[in-house]
């Protein structure tokens, strides 16, 4: 038995009288694990209080602009494993990876085939694809949110005061199909110029994400998917600092010369295309 | 296996290059302990976001004069915690429990035998004792800083403006003794109009520290040893809000009439008094 094990379970009992069960089986969990943590560590009083002062910064780091907790939540991995363990367990839905700081509400509405670049700069990219349920019927009127970087890397949230850009939201047609244009995705680093930067730094990490577009796809009747789409060949897809890459969501992004494109557009420049059929489990 | 098991063990796996070997054990064991904590309770995604906005909160109530973070590490026990794994292992030395957020450098300097009272306001409180080591031998020029809330709970640094009161330091004698006046501690919330006064809420829990006075005692070639002695007979001493109380650290402080005090002094009114023999374990 631990040395501090009385003390946890005093400390776990003194959460027995919450308000809710769900309540004090989370903070009963959380109290063992972390008394757990510190009892295998023999963690120092100099090394919590470094841990306090580095919460403190994380915690002044967030503003409306940016979340640092939520960075610091991607890049130990807690945010993939808070997915990973609500998937649908249904190994024929699409994979779910992580939100990421940079979804908005109230994305411009658009319709199929239309350009979301907007204030984005990039290659163009077409993106079509399906959305359907395991059982293989199409999902009409599916609402896909997406948004991604640019070709520097950046979100339109990003940049100050910049219009929306590679960003919009648009429904599915009667037989589950899409399509839209928007920017070719690039890879870039995760925000290190505060503590998780620093904490990176001293785990001999890099901040980097590879290329990938973010959708969010919802429909009566189904889950809720959280994903991105990978670009294959990207050289970070190995050491994504937030864990999210899936083999299943790598997908090939060719490249496509001047001319004609599949909806009728004539490109004047190289553009590229990529194919995503989406698959939904039913709503638990 | 946990179905998280290959994550994990990624994240794990990207400390390797950490800066020092201290660092990748510490961060390894926090990864393998966060991520058992969201698999085993099935964190869902909005439990998630509700504790990256707690998290948020708490480093928004932080400043120059609260420290929200300790405050929500002593409420989970995790200070306690820490003090424990940290202890000398010598049961013949005095128990240490938390610091709090009430500690200060730069304290007034007293002589043995004077009144720390101050600013403070509180029935008179005559402390006396010895600081010896583990061996018996008398541990001269010790030095003990001391700090306590006034009869109304507050410490000096709570009422704004006010000089200091009922903290300072002094050192001991040849033979190892010290006395001081101060006043009798009184019990007291933490403070609980932030975040963590929520989770406490949540958790049915009250916020009450039983009465105690702090001492912090170093003395060349001894581990420094942070401690309270708290009153007996207190009516929280079962609930302490962050689990500081041993019962080698509760005290009788005794109740005395006007009168003669044991330093000579002539008391006008009811005072009382107490003991506290130090005992200190050798440097590591």
């Amino acid at each position: 038995m631990s040395s501090i094990q009385p003390l946890t379970d005093e400390v776990a009992a003194s959460f027995s009288g919450a308000s809710s069960d769900r309540f004090r089986t989370v903070m009963q969990s959380l109290v063992r694990h972390l008394h757990a943590f510190i009892d295998e560590t023999r963690l120092t009083e100099a090394e919590w209080r470094a841990a306090i002062e580095f919460l403190t910064r994380t915690g002044h780091a967030c503003d409306d602009r940016r979340q640092e907790f939520v960075l610091l939540s991607d890049v130990l991995g807690a945010s993939m494993a808070t997915v990973a363990v609500n998937g649908p367990g249904d190994s024929r839905a699409t994979e779910a990876t992580v939100l990421g700081p940079f979804f908005v509400e109230g994305s411009p509405r658009f319709e199929i085939g239309d350009d979301l670049t907007g204030s984005a700069a990039g290659q163009p990219c077409y993106v079509d694809g399906t959305v359907r349920s395991i059982d293989g019927t199409a999902v009409a009127g599916a609402r896909l949110e997406i948004w991604e970087s640019d070709e520097n890397g950046f979100y339109d949230v990003q940049r100050p005061g910049a219009d929306p850009g590679a960003r919009g939201h648009l429904f599915t047609a009667a037989d589950g199909s899409f399509s839209f244009w928007s920017v070719r995705p690039a890879p870039y680093p995760i925000p290190d110029d505060g503590p998780v930067g620093e904490l990176l730094a001293a785990a001999g990490r890099g901040p980097m994400r590879p290329a990938h577009i973010h959708f969010k796809v919802t429909a009566p009747g189904m889950r809720e998917l959280t994903t991105h789409i990978f670009v294959d060949g990207d050289p970070h897809l190995a050491g994504d600092a937030v864990f999210g890459v899936k083999q299943s969501l790598v997908k090939q992004f060719v490249a496509e010369p001047a001319g004609p494109a599949p909806d009728g557009r004539v490109m004047e420049r190289p553009w590229c295309r990529a194919r995503f059929d989406v698959v939904l489990a039913p709503d638990a």
